[in-house]
């Protein structure tokens, strides 16, 4: 800690520190909900930092040298709408119509504003998603802008922080700085640590961090530790300021029982007053960033997909590896990230192609996404892949990301029970309805290797979150290398006027479809047989001329359980509509499986070709 | 460290970590796949734990003063089951059965084998849920026992191992030995920190643990490291093993690309050479606990559940709250732990009563849910709560407590757009398709409090996955106290014999739809109305014979995304049997929400009384 500051310095940063508490307290006092107290204990924080150390154009939040300020405690909104009006950037009747409905200004951020980079909300997701952003800006853009986050004292218990915090450490991201306003008090009393800074600062730099602790309202610490937290590049620094909650209003100030709560109109004058509001707020000026441009890339070219050879055998995360590095040879901004088992989603084709644009993430998902969601921020394109199951440790992450409008591909390998010995812990069995559920997402299961490259290729046009399951075991190559695929489409693999019943499958189980249906044929039963690749969004079209052609009954097959996965697709499709429904029966895992042949737990499973003949013969 | 061990003593451990080895070998080699290498790593430290340490009675697994041995590695099985033939549990030729089909030795643990607690293979899980077994044993069963857990390195990189470190060292589980196999290699080449076990012992260290660094195959080393971390009982202790994957055989010792792989049949023999391999295997008799029991607790009576008047107001999730006291009250083996939520879920009101059976977990909802998985496995029956939303942070725990056949019962208040201006980062808006996506679960969705305080008694009866969906907004209370309800019932609310379509709805879609009831009737358009609380199981009868009854149109409302949700539960109901499917019309949230009235965001995603009247006239 070095210099002191000069009184009109200090003036500012006060100035502007008790109009955001201000500003604080009257938007949400009008809406009637919102959190100022989580607001005020971070206002001197941010304060200097937007006068003294932020680079923004708020006039142009697309700048490629802004720097980034994530609110991983969104509930604090309320100071950073009023940091926006502070800027200029919104105006004071806007601010006013916080948490209403149609407003841009939401209870938490979202990037409908066009300065919030993604969705916050979900405690302990900014951090790991800034972790993301500084990633690409020091390895991918190699700007010099900073990513700030701003994080509450409660969510330091969340394990994905430390998670970032570990990842951070490893890269080595000097360009990010975690900024955590210690307030002591959680949602319902004292927080897991209360003001005990000493703990925070042993535990990030355990994990490889710079720490320092400070006075959180004390403007010569604060700007000393943005000072200090800027000179060294090659580690993370945390700010670890002890603040009060409603700071600078006697009646709020290190108070229970005020946390998500509004000052009541008839106390709102008296908190102002003790505010020293002025007759009218000020405008502070963000310093503009530097014009520097991110290293320039080759312009994308045509992909060159890889091409299997038709009836050979091959499986559909090699494929998705082989097409991916397809994609990163054509397109520079395609990126790839993986948890620690890049040799089984065969990410590592990718890897070892292009090994400046892969992020080994090591065991931890929320990471993984994470990360994916912080390089889309910088407009990269993402593909994340761990074993399908384990995409379910970052279910908060992907849902929050489709609130963040975040465009990310995630692929997810060794479904179902087809993967045999490992037995059910490693076994994606919910991943489907899990990932149908998100919003605006895209679900694909490819059937064979030519299918899943050319998917590969779709996913990376696609925006939202998309999603690709793959099979561990090789399959029979049963497309050819120029057939097409695109989302949402389907492919009626048999066919005839003489069709009894559908059999609509995906994956693994297309290939037991088509031995039941060889069998089946034998015996004079022709039925229909559809690839349901896309999963979501499915081909509506196709499945009902399907079951009008083919007698009105439709059967589902699918490694997973019954509930929200191929089965509910299907059946979705008739829904919604007039006219009759079909007879539907899934197939699906009905019983918890345990080791054993991909054939064997296929069969225990029902699932197997030989059930399929037997629900079609049941059928029809 | 003190004393050198006796040379008999060595003698003992050596032969047993050899057999181990041995043994490991076998049964991968005969199973064709498994993890023998990430065995050896561990063995010397399983050798003594085993003879010297761990107290089991095998003969007894439920001996309530067992130890607990959790391979949070569960990979590692293959070491785990080479202990339970060493210890006479099982017998080689079982032993031989390893990943085979019916087998009870799966590929990773599970408790189908009586001495296995929970289920691991995805990792991180092990130590979350052994802290919740020492929670269980130092507050609640106040016995000796200790929880072991073995630990991989590849695996500390997750977040859910930092939560459980917290949570230890906030409970101070002097009861919890983290023992560390750190054999540097992980699936694909060298994990994060390698053998930086200092770097291991900093982090645990910060989080409030004793840790101690030792050489992971010196038996001196390894003995004095369980001596000293049994010494103190007022924090956990963290054994960090260096280890070299595949010990004991030169071509597997510390070599990479042996990860997960069997030795070849023909270098077993080699490998069975170099250790040394006797001419028959031993066994090693392992030390009974102590013979004490648990805290004698009150027995269970009858529960007094709140009454709540007709047509008074009240939450859903007050009535949880209120119900789960009463539950306490009259089982003394009911627990609870929440989120740091428990004002906003009303668990407030069980910990207010029971403080000494309330755990708080603070914001890490893993966590969260590892605890209540530990505290089944001590018999207890948990109820652990928090933002439905935020349960989404911890569906791989979800989902692996189905394959642990763990009795778990969840709360997750404030679903949906309902909530109304905090925004769609709190809306849970896919739980009922995650929660509905677990094998065996019950999905329990009540509509008013005093329905939803019966549910929460029927909870405690149900075993498996259990899941309550609460309401944040107050709701008219339009059942009587004495009406009865049960998990796979609904209520059909308004029936007549000329309803001309039924509306399934539940929670805060059932108020809108008695609104737009009692607007049809006034137009002379009876409909039916079905109070579907219990989504899974769903009432399938009532629904089959409404739809018959009500013209073979069906209406769903639910605040929730189309996916998963009511509406695919009610399709369900209709699929799998002969007979025509009716005609089903969803009504679901379609697109994304943003802040608003609850009554504004209800009406804007298509789902409050006005759009259900428009449906059920553009239907009938």
């Amino acid at each position: 800690m070095t210099t002191t500051q000069t009184q009109p310095q200090v003036q500012q940063w006060t100035n502007l520190a008790q109009q955001l508490r201000v500003d604080s307290i009257r938007c949400t006092t009008a809406a009637g909900s919102g959190h100022p107290t989580s607001s005020m204990s971070a206002a001197d924080l941010m304060s200097v930092l937007m006068i003294s150390y932020l680079r923004y154009d708020f006039e142009n939040p697309k700048h490629p040298n802004n720097d980034h300020l994530i609110f991983s405690k969104g509930h604090a909104c309320p100071l950073l709408y009023s940091m926006y009006k502070a800027a200029g950037a919104i105006d004071d009747a806007e601010l006013m119509t916080l948490r209403k409905f149609g407003s841009r200004l939401e209870g938490h951020p979202t990037p409908v504003l066009p300065w919030v980079d993604v969705a916050t909300g979900s405690l302990g997701q900014g951090l790991p998603i800034g972790a993301g952003v500084a990633m690409a800006g020091k390895y991918l853009d190699k700007l010099p802008y900073r990513v700030w986050v701003v994080l509450g004292d409660s969510e330091m218990a969340e394990g994905s922080i430390w998670e970032a915090c570990d990842k951070a450490g490893f890269y080595k991201l000097g360009n990010l700085i975690g900024i955590l306003d210690c307030n002591r008090l959680g949602q319902r009393g004292q927080t897991e640590l209360g003001w005990n800074t000493a703990a925070y600062a042993a535990r990030a730099r355990a994990f490889g961090w710079r720490a320092f602790e400070i006075d959180g309202h004390n403007y010569d610490e604060i700007n000393q530790a943005y000072s200090e937290a800027l000179k060294e590049h090659d580690s993370p620094a945390l700010i670890i300021a002890k603040t009060k909650k409603g700071k600078g209003v006697s009646f709020l100030e290190d108070k229970e029982g005020w946390h998500g709560k509004p000052v009541p109109k008839d106390k709102e004058d008296q908190a102002l007053q003790e505010l020293h509001k002025p007759a009218r707020s000020m405008n502070f000026p963000v310093q503009k960033p530097e014009d520097l441009q991110p290293a320039s890339l080759p312009p994308a070219k045509a992909v060159e997909l890889p091409r299997y050879e038709l009836k050979s055998s091959e499986a559909t995360r090699k494929a998705y590896g082989d097409a991916l590095k397809a994609l990163g040879e054509a397109n520079a901004r395609v990126v790839a990230m993986d948890g620690e088992v890049s040799n089984s989603t065969f990410a590592q084709e990718f890897a070892k192609a292009f090994p400046e644009r892969f992020f080994e993430q090591y065991i931890a998902e929320q990471q993984l996404v994470a990360t994916a969601i912080g390089m889309q921020v910088r407009h990269y394109i993402p593909f994340a892949s761990t074993f399908a199951a384990f995409f379910a440790r970052a279910y908060d992450f992907i849902r929050m990301g489709a609130i963040s409008r975040a465009n990310i591909r995630l692929c997810g390998s060794h479904a179902g029970v087809s993967i045999g010995e490992d037995g059910p812990s490693q076994m994606a069995l919910e991943d489907l309805a899990m990932m149908r559920a998100v919003y605006g997402s895209t679900v694909l299961y490819p059937s064979d290797a030519n299918q899943a490259a050319q998917l590969v290729e779709e996913m990376a046009k696609h925006d939202g979150i998309v999603y690709m399951r793959t099979t561990r075991e090789k399959t029979s190559v049963i497309y050819g290398p120029d057939e097409k695929f695109m989302v949402g489409g389907s492919k009626v693999v048999k066919q005839s006027p003489q069709d009894k019943a559908t059999v609509v499958a995906a994956g693994i189980t297309l290939h037991e479809t088509l031995q039941a249906y060889e069998q089946l044929k034998g015996e004079n039963i022709l039925i229909r047989v559809i690839d349901a690749y896309s999963v979501k969004p499915i081909d509506e079209e196709t499945l009902l001329a399907a079951a009008v052609e083919a007698g009105n009954k439709v059967i589902t097959v699918e490694d997973h359980w019954p509930e929200g996965g191929l089965g509910d697709a299907v059946t979705e499709a008739f829904t919604q509509r007039d006219g009759p429904m079909p007879q539907i029966v899934k197939l699906a895992v009905q019983n918890m499986p345990g080791s054993g042949t991909p054939a064997e737990l296929l069969e225990e499973a029902g699932i197997s070709a030989h059930h399929i003949v037997l629900a079609v013969k049941a059928l029809v």
